[in-house]
């Protein structure tokens, strides 16, 4: 027995005999700009699917806890169930996209630090920018799942950075979910991490391998994402 | 000898023979909307610069570290000269404003904690909220500042809440600004705090005595402003 419990724009979610697993489907679909552009590109669900797993898989291999549980097929994963912190946990280390329009820098630019920022997951409010403060206000977490969800964000970051380093690839920013096991409550890693979530450049040319191809119609999507897949499994 | 050294919207600012000190004068300009909405109101200089005397002596009983030196004349105040740390801090009590439309809540709700809120000062990129991590980032202020900024604005919110609440005055939100003083680099509350900054309500009926008064044309200004005075003037 399976239900659909959910279909986002890149994602269907499943139920399972196991209430505390479910089943992600990845989808062909790509949209961006809050799903105004919108495209079909055979061939996407399965490499992000492959991604995805590979990220994950290194993730745990350095005991970071996460949803994953496994690839099943070529285009679906199993996963745990979580009840998801309604917080985009944005990740930068280079200036991109949104963050070089509200304060005028250049895209390229080395950030002397890693910037992490909150988001109120919200269609209907534009997914508002928040502080701390915020979230405390409006309890969409407490302090100690802030302080959790910058302590592992930081860390997969950490991960990840060498992970693309190893790759030659640069990772500018990425978006991160967190949710709570419907099992024990433990708060993990949720949602997927792949170039439609990432901005991933090439090292020396700033070649771009990601959703950004499509948004700026820069390059074909499978053909970019392949490129990063085989880059990826070419590490160790 | 005494040179304009800035002219903003709402105040003037010279130079003293004192390079440590400067004059501020109170202009009759009020505007709104980032200047779209302009008025002069005969008397509102006055007016502010008595209500901002009032504030700041009670900030100073307090123990409070700001600019302010002494009212001079009617339009007139002495102030330390501070090289201003380019964060507008907002303290919300209420929501009320832009913390109403961002996240879709009703003005007059009483938040179950005081939000604090960073904005970039800079007028070409319109001022945009800023988390710790970009502030620290794009150089804007240190960690120490940062505390520090939170430390006194948090004290600054008790002193108002209780000294409004004896006016029968709700503190709903209001900025702030910080400088470090010229002298000795010591952090101190700058800036003006008056009825254009700050957004106070009766508490009973919830009648506005402040500037959104204009800028939702509810009231006259000085007539407002002048019962905000006598109201605080009568406390203690």
């Amino acid at each position: 027995m399976s239900e659909l419990l959910y279909e986002g724009k890149a994602k269907k979610m499943f139920s399972t005999d196991d209430p505390n697993v479910l089943r992600v489907e990845y989808k062909n679909d790509a949209t961006a700009f809050n799903g105004k552009k919108k495209a079909v590109f055979q061939g996407k669900g399965r490499l992000n699917n492959a991604i995805c797993t590979k990220i994950f898989h290194v993730l745990q291999e350095n005991n970071l806890p996460t949803h994953f549980i496994d690839k099943i097929s070529e285009t679906e994963q199993l996963v745990k169930a979580v009840s998801i912190v309604p917080i985009e946990v944005v990740i930068r280390n280079v200036v991109a996209g949104s963050l070089a329009k509200r304060f005028g820098l250049d895209e390229g630019v080395s950030l002397g630090r890693t910037i992490i920022e909150f988001y109120y997951k919200s269609d209907e409010l534009g997914d508002p920018m928040i502080n701390d403060d915020h979230a405390l206000a409006l309890k969409i977490a407490t302090e100690e799942d802030l302080a959790e969800i910058r302590r592992q964000a930081l860390k997969v970051n950490d991960v990840l950075q060498s992970l693309f380093s190893e790759a030659g690839i640069l990772l500018v920013d990425f978006k991160l979910e967190f949710g709570k096991l419907k099992s024990n409550g433990a708060l993990v890693l949720a949602d997927e991490i792949s170039p439609d979530s990432c901005r991933l450049w090439d090292k020396e040319t700033h070649e771009k391998l990601d959703k950004d191809v499509f948004r700026r119609n820069i390059a074909d999507l499978p053909e970019t994402y392949e490129k990063l897949l085989s880059r990826l499994e070419a590490v160790k």
